[in-house]
């Protein structure tokens, strides 16, 4: 018999590769962070032994949820501004409390909340685009966390940098120093078309592809960033981003609300994603991306639930909820965004996105022991016919019971295993008497 | 000093009337079933004693949920045929299943659920539309939930009539039955017009005006509807109910996404009520209520989950998520269906529609004390800058930690009061392996 750091013996394991698979009385077996079997359990039990054995009796086992586009500190001004559209909510209120607020502890605290909310509700991955991406790295490596850290770049002076190029070499700096750390990535963040001009950007292409790196930035998230960006210049975002090189397989296009048949084509040759955030998009009246049309040309859609000052939360079933349901009615399609497709736009899709597809999305001998076990068991989640349904149509965030990142044991039976609890709320009412205090 | 029933300390009370408003650090005095005092903590302690003093101290306390729309029997099915369009999830799915188990048991067991269900949710009364509507009755009755439950109608036969005429005859006698129940109510509730020919309905619409007596129906729920009717006998479904004398300040319309200007003004002149329900829409790819539309011209609109079988929860924190996010975008606006606005659906109007709104929808003095508490001080609903928008853009169902009814205790700290889960989980057991062998 072999032994491992850790046996699960879970009701159901959904691998998401291959697709529509839901394996019975199934076990994994973790070992120094990888998957290394994932067989039946009566033959694991025979197979494998270990000094940690967890039993899932009621559980799905499945792969940790890639949240492939938050701005995670932003969780602390969760509510504090609501029902606005995308414009007067960020000049009136989100950059009015940033310009004021934005710290290095903003930051810290901000992301240490949100990565407490993430691991609550099953995200092992998280796609972030924020200031001050060396702290929200420190607080991934302290939680254990896996984090794709954008190296954010804007033409406009912030307390992190003064200009574009200080951005960049600032980025490149911290892309230097987290190279060795295995749970952190750093693709490239120029924020939006509209905030960074064509010099950065083409910067941005250039090293990307030298270092090997994506591009996330917000693309065609409303119809008023396409036209107004087309009053001025006579170009389309898009087609602007495509003529200085960067619609290509690195780019992380996020919200693309706005696409036209020939957009979709284009981001389908490029192999190039995106990311959709409908729970976002929705309250802040951006409009519906076409999911549907997109997946079936061939682009590869992630999820993201975007920060939670517009969401309001990181919960990334609510987010597969939403997009199934609102993807049906947007393609005029019941069959759309079937309950497997949502799945794997949290999961697969998004580990493709962030460029780690060969290390996580799936539940596959040798990728990391990124895992979730959600408990079925809730008579919300009753009676049973198909897991992959109850996790998609009916389950809740609180359902998530445990959480592995890279076989680490962080989410204990609803117990998060990095924070003291009475630390992190007392972290949260100092913010809120300050940020309430507008 | 009063002595009272229950005296509940809460940090906030949302009241729903007054609009928009928040009282901090209120109290709630109960009294033989119905609230006899709302009044600050500090003044209660002076006023009122009671044996049963409740603290909520990290709590928001609102009016109970309005489930408006349901087929509380249909939770045994759950999850069981998805991703397909209405007619082909109905015809091919529900029907078959339906025909081969519908029964007294079926109906008992699934309506159990469904109220364990919806008290564990917050929901206090549920507008229901189903066979054996004798047997919801007597499930509503045991465990102490308010129900609204129609008289159905339907001009085809099934186990529980075998034409239009016994469905009335039967429904007139359980009406009868039933008025002694303070907390059942019995609205007639044709089926809908495609399944309901006109000779059946102006009975109804007689009937109903007689006893005063809401009428619950399917209306406009797909384009198909719509324009089947339509190519059948050149009128429109709404245009023929009005020419029978059904729009009128009794109609529960529910669904509702196809509606023009006209069918708008004519609802909101007549003081016609519908039922919003967003996920089952959502979800059957039927198209989007004109919710915004409908609440600027003045319609009474109410929130309803739908059955189990096409949400496929019985949750109306989520419900009212769904309609204030989808109704944004659907609007083109943010500032629409603020949520207080989701709130209002969810509670008071939707007791107008059932013609309760005396009597529930609100905390107001003499209203019968159908009470929640939702505890906001998880991660999840942290910092709370607003307790309505936490509920309604955060919180889950999981956070209802209490439910009164008329004053009785039935969601105790998470735990129902009525209920045996051993003997639950076994009823779920059976139906699951019979439904399951289809």
């Amino acid at each position: 018999m072999q032994t491992v750091d850790t046996l699960i013996h879970a009701r159901w394991v959904i691998p998401i590769e291959p697709e529509n698979t839901v394996f019975e009385h199934y076990s994994l077996a973790i070992h120094e962070g990888k998957i290394v079997g994932l067989l039946p359990t009566e033959l694991a039990q025979l197979e494998y032994k270990s000094d940690n054995v967890i039993e899932l009796h009621t559980h799905a086992v499945t792969a940790g949820f890639v949240n492939a586009h938050t701005h995670a500190a932003m969780s602390l001004m969760r509510g504090i501004a609501d029902d606005l559209p995308l414009m007067d909510w960020l000049q009136n209120h989100i950059w009015v409390l940033e310009s004021k607020w934005m710290s290095e502890e903003f930051v810290r605290d901000g992301t240490d909340l949100a990565i407490a909310e993430m691991l609550r509700g099953g995200t092992t991955c998280f796609n972030d685009m924020y200031f001050f991406p060396e702290i929200s790295a420190q607080q991934a490596i302290k939680h254990g966390i896996r984090a794709s850290l954008g190296l954010i770049v804007i033409d406009f002076p912030s307390i992190w940098a003064q200009n574009s190029d200080e951005y960049i070499e600032k980025g490149l700096a911290l892309h230097q120093t987290l190279l060795e750390h295995e749970l952190i990535s750093t693709p490239f963040a120029p924020h939006a078309p509209y905030t960074v001009s064509n010099q950065p950007l083409t910067r941005i292409n250039e090293l990307a592809q030298d270092l090997k790196l994506p591009v996330h930035i917000h693309l065609h998230e409303t119809e008023h960033e396409v036209e107004s960006a087309f009053a001025e210049s006579g170009v389309r975002p898009i087609d602007r981003l495509n003529a200085l090189g960067l619609v290509n397989d690195s780019l992380i296009a996020v919200h693309a609300t706005q696409l036209s048949d020939e957009d979709i084509a284009l981001l389908a040759q490029a192999g190039a994603s995106i990311v959709h955030c409908p729970e976002s998009n929705l309250k802040l009246a951006s409009g519906f991306c076409p999911v549907a049309k997109c997946l079936d040309a061939g682009v590869n859609v992630a999820l993201g639930t975007d920060g939670a000052a517009s969401n309001n939360d990181l919960d990334m079933i609510g987010e597969m909820r939403t997009a199934a349901l609102v993807g049906k009615a947007v393609a005029n399609n019941a069959k759309a965004i079937p309950a497997m497709t949502a799945l794997r736009m949290a999961t697969i899709n998004g580990a493709k996105a962030l460029g780690l597809d060969k290390q996580i999305g799936s539940l596959e001998i040798g990728k990391s022991a990124d895992v979730i076990a959600i408990d079925l068991s809730d008579l919300e989640t009753q009676p049973l016919y198909c897991p992959i349904s109850q996790i998609v149509y009916a389950a809740n965030r609180t359902q998530v019971s445990d959480v592995w990142v890279a076989g680490n044991h962080l989410l204990k039976s609803r117990h998060l295993a990095t924070f003291k609890m009475t630390e992190l709320k007392a972290i949260i009412d100092k913010w809120h008497v300050r940020l309430a205090a507008k």
